[in-house]
């Protein structure tokens, strides 16, 4: 799973019709402090703007959903309390 | 999935015969500002050029346009309307 | 799916025995006018060396290539035509 | 797989309920001298930090933790002993 | 498929039991000249340090290595005997 920080929202009315009702947050991809990276997730636990998140990515993002018919392919599945190690990820 | 700008499109005529009616539009990923990569992705959903969309990637393409036995990897899957913080995307 | 040149073929003996009769053509990608990045597809649809095509890859590719239980991760799947806004991919 | 050193771990209270359980290590992984990433993998194999361990990716993640229902992308599938041509891997 | 060369190999006794008799080779995977990237594939065709290989990664790897319950997502599927157009590849 990638690490990343909950930065914003997108608004979809024209879409798949198995989306309908999904959360899609932007998170900002912290692989490296110089290189960012955003993607848009669904999210299912309830992240808020600003919080550093879990992102699962590719077939385990439908899995994370309990949507296995819907083209989702990033999705968040956790939110961090904490962690050792992570730098400067924070 | 990753957000897009609807730029253009490509007609094949010889493709594979699962393919025979998909609308192929290239869509410039804007990850970073400085660093753009195109894809071709199918249309389901409607998207004219110019349009901001959501891209879904991998087995999710597929997932997207309803077609489990076609070679797609890469589906528009909204438009999108707007958004909170999605910065210098647009 | 991506677009690419196909800029030549690799021969191999001593492959995978569901690999055997499958063509390779290396395909260039064209993501980005500096960046380029060479990939070896299989070719279902008979394209030539110089030919600009539309190569799926990962489970995709072998949905491509009507076999499921060959390794295969990108296959070529489209020969292209024409385009709008290919730009300087071509 | 990937080669990369466990660097850290990270904390997740609220989350997928498959993922009750899971150990969240966070692995630095070593492609390049110059370019690092870090993602996050479950662990199943008992890797401390400090060690240099094998990530497996993608649905192979989901496999290694014999967890098909659970949203993981990223396991730690071995812990590295030694190797041959590892360079500056270490 | 990706080009590689072997360089090497890597020995890991604590692993998933499903990896239990893999051989585990470092590739090189040389997609410029400039920039290099190294992963772990799993060998089912006897490939040699210095040998330039084929190596299918995702689910193609499984399918590779005839074993679609282990944790791999990186496999040599082929060993180049030549090619046309591998230029500086090799």
């Amino acid at each position: 799973m990638l690490i990343g920080k909950v930065t914003g929202c997108v608004v979809s009315t024209r879409k798949n019709e198995k989306l309908v009702g999904s959360k899609f947050m932007i998170v900002e991809i912290k692989e490296e402090t110089a290189q960012m990276k955003k993607i848009v997730a669904v999210d299912n636990v309830g992240a808020g703007i600003g919080e550093l998140v879990l992102v699962a990515t590719g077939s385990a993002a439908r899995i994370g959903c309990g949507e296995e018919k819907a083209p989702i392919d990033a999705a968040i599945v956790g939110i961090i309390d904490s962690g050792q190690g992570l730098g400067e990820q924070i």
